[in-house]
């Protein structure tokens, strides 16, 4: 086994059982007690019920995201959501599906379902041997790609144009996502090494960070958010309740994300683990949230609610990549320490004058890096350097095909609205509709 | 088979597979693998779990409703949501579901709980053979004829008084809606013709529009909306935000309002179709949204984001009659097409001044009808005849019922509040409770 | 059988039928078609549904109170809703499911996770003859104690300091909770004397109103509530549409809260009796919605949304204790008198100056007394001198713990912010971080 520093060596101490659980392994007999029709229909319910609930993250990422920008940009940040869920659908289908899972099986798009007699199960034509309808799979993992879009829309909010980050979404949900998501998920080099992301730390999470930070390096800073004087201008976002209740939404899809990514629901193991899974995605949250109360209050003085509420996405995002094989108190440490990071990478990046309007950066990107690397901590038949590959990998290839696309859109149509139109708000300049017109607005 | 048009040609080629895997059926023994008793249990599952994902449609109206009407009447539009709601559940329960399925089994209402031993399964005595709980399909089904209540509720808003609103709710939902529903889904009439609506485009979208469409043009259009020179007055609603979490709630419910509707869950054929819609609903709310982004972009060089919310829920009705026969590309085209019906037909309705205040009639009762009379397209065993018998039989017979109704009402009490009260707005004048009373309102 | 009023005498016999179904007991053969393994995945499932159900009722508290508290304490209130979840989560795991359930299985906390090889079920290793898994029993009670410190939080708000509710909320998910509890869930004497409390009217709502009742008389009335004339300052909540949302998402989770609470669902009996629960659920809610419609209409003239709210809150905790054994019109019954019950107690407080800012007292408390007082009247198991000495031997000692431990916080860090910081709003003095800093403030 790897070499581990203290903290590391602990956690794999608080490990050990339920690795040596594993080891022990349940009975195979066990699982011939349910039948293949049953053991189908459950993983099938299991990819139905996780997929609504990730597909809720959509509503989460649009809540969370509408309450931290100003009221004078609720508009379009509202319309960036809905429309890259559903730019993600299509493109996923259209595209993106076939190249993650290449020979797996055919999912044709347009043109392969034309003239091709494959697709998902035709109606009433299940087959119990695939363990699950592939129906609900292809809705499982198109929920992935959307949340991975949805976490860019925030980092670039109040200045980016709206038809090109419709046309980023379109290449990200149809080609970078899929394509570094095939490496691993669809049998590629980095599942071949033994690279391990359960549910996608760094697959989803860090990924749309990678984008979002090409973006927001492309893109600039808002004007005047950071001074001539070197001070940052604080701009607080126009609706705390709306991105307290965006929260809230995601913790609890997440139970979804992570809970269906164990794939399989149809035996009492997998049944078992589905509840570990439930329980550590939880704890690691709780456990984000409470390092940011205290964070916050030891380091500013006062506890800051927003930084709360990225705590306990950190935590969330931190366990993603293993959320199976900790303890429930090493849940608590990986994700405590992740909404502990968060808090310290939010100043960190404006010193670096990188504007990241809701933080995502240091929620999906920093913390899921954070989770990945700390997988072997739990999880015995993982190596931090097989991690830390597969992190770079997918960073290094989605940073720069991000960059290159950005950096494309700005020399073409452009990017970024004008001064005049930012200071007005896009709400106003760009769509031409108010969020909130009844009620009269600070300055 | 029918004739079709060149559009419909190409959906029913794009259909043919999943049709012909239809005729081929699945084996019988494949069904056997499964005890009558785990079947029951899975079945009774995917409806309370459909059943909670279509009550919280409820709130999805609630939200979309209170986001478009002026911050002046949110409290009262609120209250509306939330009542019409409790009294479905009550109406339905004490007329509603026996109007409904006559004969089939008794559901006693009050008067018959309390002489009759029959109502829904005795505690602990739950029936194998009947495939379902019966609870549970009452659970089911009550929220269908809540969710028709709800869509009558937007239209009209701003102006309507309160006590005649929830007057008309009691009709709707104790008579109305389980009169026409028991013409198909009690096994009356239009199922005996041949009349095909999946999970209710007609039964209830179109007949919850219809209902609107009477009460809106009894009522009359909101002071101010239509100026003598011929203009339309904008009365943009007050919070955006809860516009858009309102339609993400009211996509997630459609998983429930559509996946469950295929009845049964306990077989590998019906795990696979219940996925095969969840996928189509995805797909058509997708493209809802997006022709909605396309023609309001093209139309209007803005992209409008009301009209974005209505597209996709435009789509999410438009499937609704048929989201299991249609493969992906169908269903795309579907969705999409019903969108962009509803970006057009907003704009007709206030040439006719028929004032629907959150564009309930084009998202559910015009792409409701599109949804039905597509059915054809992709479902083999139905015709366009016959889907338009069921829409003219059920569209006139809510319609006119509604007509008379909501005219007794006017004649006798009346239904529209005065001027002054309209123009101070209903949250002061009916409820005497401002939704927002902290923060200064415009004008 | 005990003797009985009136109403109770008609609820009793409204409620024979199933008793009588009861008796007559399911043949035992049917359970046995399902095998160990199957009803394993399905209560497992229950539980994880049900848990994710109650967790979103922690939205659906922060919504309601930050809609009915005023715009200067939203981000107060944000917080200390999702800070009380994530604390409840640590204390919960750490001390308090150990408290709880003595004996039964070892639950360790953190120093026996360290040097214990047992907790939740290890990684592949789920026991089929344990029922469930007990990851998804530790992640399903543990909501149920979140929900008791939710329900505390509101009562405060306003001028309550930070720091000591969080404390409090330490105390009372640690220890408070989880000890009254134990006395009927963890086998105690409440439950060997044979009180029935299904899913806790009374151990889960009551509960926390009597802790949240203590704390508001320890804590003392908001500045200028109750005028020196004897009249009452009335402080409107802010934002009705989230708290319309909040009380959605509640009735959304309660289905949850009570429906999983059978504990059961691997059997036609077990499948059929949940949805009798769901059923007779939703009806309680409904029936306490309209009652409040009605007795707001008819006692103030003007019907109250912030009352019809409470009054479907009032209905579900009503039908909390005892949702399986009554009909539908007991149901009916037993929420419309919870829902007019909470209406007339909201005053009865405010005449005795206890100031509770969202009726959690009316809500959770009275009707939650209510609720576990009914039981007999439809389930002849129970005794109305047993329902009694539950309430109030939990009441007492929840009372009376609570009572010593916010005076203990009073005289030793005080637990109420100055005058000026509670008129300047706690969003600013405690937090520095408004919820709305663009919309400017009536006054």
């Amino acid at each position: 086994m790897q070499k581990t520093l203290p903290l590391i060596a602990t956690l794999a101490t608080l490990a050990a059982y339920p690795a040596a659980a594993q080891d022990a392994a349940a009975p195979a007999e066990a699982a011939a007690a349910v039948s293949a029709d049953v053991v189908y229909i459950f993983n099938t319910l299991l990819f139905l019920i996780g997929g609504f609930l990730v597909m809720w993250m959509a509503a989460g990422f649009a809540m969370l995201e509408a309450g931290l920008v100003r009221s004078k940009n609720v508009t379009t940040q509202l319309f960036k959501n809905i429309s890259l869920f559903a730019i993600a659908g299509i493109m996923y289908w259209l595209i993106g599906y076939n190249l993650m899972y290449p020979g797996e099986w055919t999912m044709p798009g347009v043109i392969g379902e034309i003239f091709s007699p494959k697709g998902i199960d035709p109606v009433g034509a299940g087959v119990a041997d695939d363990g699950y309808s592939s129906g609900s799979d292809f809705f499982f993992q198109l929920m992935f790609c959307a949340t991975t879009a949805s976490i860019v829309s925030g980092t670039l909010a109040e200045r980016v144009k709206l038809w090109p980050f419709l046309i980023f979404t379109v290449v990200l949900t149809g080609v970078i996502y899929p394509i570094e998501a095939s490496w691993q998920w669809g049998g590629g080099f980095l599942s071949e090494m033994g690279f391990s992301d359960f549910a996608g730390s760094t697959l989803v999470h860090a990924a749309g960070g990678f984008a979002a930070l090409a973006g927001a390096i492309v893109l600039g800073a808002r004007h005047g958010k950071y001074r001539p004087d070197g001070r940052m201008q604080p701009m607080p976002g126009s609706n705390l309740a709306l991105a307290t209740l965006g929260t809230f939404i995601l913790w609890l899809g997440w139970f979804g994300f992570n809970g269906a990514s164990q794939l399989a629901i149809g035996s009492v193991n997998d049944a078992a683990d589905v509840s570990r899974i439930f329980v550590n995605t939880n704890m690691a949250a709780s456990a984000g949230a409470v390092a940011a109360v205290i964070v916050t209050q030891l380091v500013y003085g006062k506890i800051d609610l927003t930084m709360v509420l990225n705590g306990a996405l950190a935590g969330l995002v931190s366990i993603t990549a293993e959320p199976l094989t900790p303890t429930i108190f090493a849940s608590i440490l990986i994700g405590g320490v992740g909404g502990a990071i968060a808090c310290f990478v939010v100043p960190m990046l404006d010193k670096m004058k990188i504007d990241d309007v809701v933080g995502a950066i240091p929620v999906h990107l920093v913390a899921g890096i954070w989770g990945t690397i700390i997988v072997p901590a739990t999880n015995p038949d993982t190596s931090f350097v097989t991690q830390a590959i597969g992190i770079v990998s997918i960073g290094a290839f989605v940073f720069v095909v991000s960059f290159i696309i950005w950096s494309i859109l700005k020399a073409t149509m452009g990017i970024r609205v004008s001064k005049e139109a930012e200071i007005t708000g896009l709400d106003i300049s760009e769509m031409g509709m108010e969020a909130y017109p009844d009620f009269v607005q600070a300055k």
